[in-house]
C-alpha cells in the first residue's frame, strides 16, 4: 500500500477575506463553529452574521455566545434575509435540504453564494439540481470532516476546523470565482480544502466513516440485545471503549446518512463481510501462518496511516 | 438491558502480604508490571524476584529497571529456581505453556503456587491438566484485563493494574487457600479480582474483546488491500482512528488468541454477521424508522455502559 496522498494543499487561514452578510442555516456545532472561526480570524471581516434555525432556545444560545448578530426561526419569513446575503451556509440535517433550498431559490440575491456541510454529497447535488436550478453557478457543496460528540450552538468552537479537511464537490455549472470564494471561506475557518467528485466522495466516506459507524452500531445492538448482556458488558475494557465509540453517535443523523448513501454503503458492507468471512475461514481451518500474515498486514496498514496522518488530521 | 453487574469486589491492595520468592516467567509488560506493583505496595514484602525469559536483552532491561533481582534465560536450567519458589507467574505467550509447564511440573516445590496471565483460559486449563496434573491444587489460572500498545520490560508499569479487573478461573481441584493467596497477589497489584468459569470467561472475552479485534483487523486488511487504498485512507478521520485502534495489536498474540478461542469466537462472528446483515437489509429497504430505532438502542447501550464503567475500569 502506498502512503496516502495528502488530501489538500496548505491551509490559507491568513489570506484576507471580506464577507458582507453571512447567513448560517442551522447554528449547531458545524454552522456555529464556522461563524466563530470567521469572527476569530483577524484576516477576515464579516459585517453581519444571521442565524436561522428550528429551535428558538438554540438560537438564543447562539446570540448569547455572540456566534451570530441576529436570528430567525424557520417559522419566521427568513427568506427576506437572503437578498443581500453574500454567503449562505446550510448546516442543517440533509433531510431538510429540499424545503430550505426552495426558500433559498425564491429569495437569494444575484450575488448570493451557497455552500453546505452535509456528510453525503450525491444526494445534496441532486437536490440542488432540482431545487436550485436557476443558481447552480453559485452553489458549491462541501463536507467538513470534523465533528464532536457534542452538538448545538453551545458546543460551537472557533478551533473546530483548524487542521481539518473540508471536501468541496463543485458542480460543472459552478462559476470558477464562486468555487474560489467558497474555498476561501472554509480556509478562513482554518481548514485545508480538498476537491472530490460527489460520487467518489460518497464512496470514500462510505468506506472510511459510514461502514465503521454501521459496524459499531450493529455490534452494540447485537450484544446489548442478549438476555445476559450485563454479564458480558461488565468485562468490556478500553479496547471495547474505542471500538464502540462511533456507536454513541446520533440515531437521527446516521439514519439519514446511511439511507442517503445506501448504494455505496451496501457495497462496502458486502466487501467487509467477505473479508470477515475470510478471517473466519482461516480461524476455522486453524491456519496460523495465514492469520498471522493477515494480522501483520492490517497492523502495518494501521501504523502507516497513523504515521502519515499524525499531526495533520483530518 | 440491565446495568452491568460490578465484576468484582473492592480492591484490597493495602492488605498485608508476604511472598518469599516470586518467579516471573516472561518479564514483559504484564509480568514486569506485576513485579513492579508488588514492589511498590508498602503492605507487601517480596524477598526475591527472579525473572525468566527468552530474550537476554529484555531480561537485562528488567534488571536495569530493578523489576527483578536475578534473571535466567529459558536456555539456562531455570527449573532450579522453582523448588523454593512461593509463587510462579507465567506471563509468556500461551503457545509456550506446554513446555513451560513441563519444567514447572518437574521442579516446583511442595508449596509452590502457579498462576498465569493468558488471555484465553479453557486451553490453559486443558494444558494445566495434561502437564501439571500432580499439582493442580496449586495452579490458579488468571487473566488480567489490562494492556497497552507497548510491550517488553521497558513498558512495565507499577500502576498498570490499578483499578483493572483480573479474572481468576479456579479449578475444581484447587485448594481454597491457594486460590485465596493468588487472589491476594493480584489484589496487591491494585486489581479487582473476579471469578469466572473458564468456558464462560472465553465466551465473554470472545464477545467483548476477541471479536472487536478480528473485526478491526478484517476491516483494515480489506481496505488496505485495495489498489486505491491511499486515496481512501487520506480521508480517514478520528472516528476511523478509534475504530481501528485494535488493529494495531500484535499479529503473533492475536494469531494465538483467535486460534485458542476459536469455537467461542466463530460463534461470535456468526452472531455479529447476522446483526450486520440485518442492518444491511434495513438500509436496502430504506426502513428509516427501524434504522433509527436500532441506532438508538445501540447508542443507549453505549451510553449506559460508559456511565456504569466510568471511573472503575476495567
Amino acid at each position: 500500500m502506498a502512503a496516502p496522498a495528502p488530501p489538500a494543499g496548505p491551509a490559507a487561514g491568513a489570506a484576507p477575506l471580506a464577507i458582507g452578510k453571512l447567513v448560517v442555516v442551522g447554528v449547531g456545532l458545524i454552522g456555529g463553529s464556522c461563524a466563530l472561526a470567521l469572527r476569530a480570524n483577524a484576516a477576515v471581516t464579516v459585517r453581519e452574521i444571521v442565524g436561522v434555525g428550528r429551535s428558538r432556545a438554540n438560537l438564543d444560545d447562539a446570540l448569547a455566545r455572540r456566534i451570530v448578530d441576529r436570528v430567525r426561526t424557520l417559522d419566521e419569513p427568513w427568506g427576506t434575509e437572503l437578498a443581500d446575503a453574500d454567503v449562505v451556509l446550510v448546516a442543517a440535517p440533509v433531510a431538510q435540504y429540499t424545503s430550505l433550498f426552495r426558500v433559498i431559490a425564491a429569495h437569494a440575491g444575484q450575488g448570493t453564494l451557497v455552500t453546505d456541510a452535509g456528510s453525503t454529497k450525491s444526494d445534496v447535488v441532486a437536490t440542488a439540481r432540482s431545487e436550485l436550478g436557476g443558481m447552480l453557478a453559485r452553489v458549491v457543496p462541501a463536507h467538513p470532516i470534523a465533528g464532536s460528540h457534542h452538538s448545538g450552538a453551545s458546543a460551537a468552537d472557533a478551533t473546530l476546523y483548524r487542521g481539518r479537511t473540508v471536501i468541496v464537490t463543485p458542480l460543472a455549472e459552478n462559476a470558477p470565482d464562486a468555487v474560489a470564494r467558497i474555498e476561501a471561506v472554509w480556509r478562513a475557518c482554518g481548514a485545508r480544502v480538498s476537491t472530490l467528485d460527489p460520487a467518489l466522495h460518497d464512496r470514500i466516506l462510505a468506506a472510511v466513516s459510514h461502514l465503521p459507524h454501521v459496524i459499531a452500531h450493529a455490534y452494540l445492538a447485537e450484544l446489548a440485545g442478549r438476555r445476559d448482556a450485563a454479564s458480558f458488558l461488565a468485562y468490556a475494557g478500553s479496547g471495547f471503549r474505542d471500538f464502540t465509540r462511533l456507536g454513541g453517535s446520533s440515531p437521527e443523523v446516521w439514519r439519514d446518512i446511511t439511507l442517503a448513501n445506501r448504494h455505496a454503503l451496501l457495497a462496502e458492507i458486502a466487501a467487509f463481510r467477505d473479508a470477515l468471512d475470510g478471517v473466519a475461514r482461516l480461524i476455522d481451518a486453524g491456519d496460523a501462518a495465514a492469520l498471522e500474515a493477515l494480522f501483520a498486514r492490517s497492523r502495518d496498514a494501521r501504523r502507516e496511516w497513523e504515521a502519515t496522518m499524525s499531526g495533520k488530521g483530518p
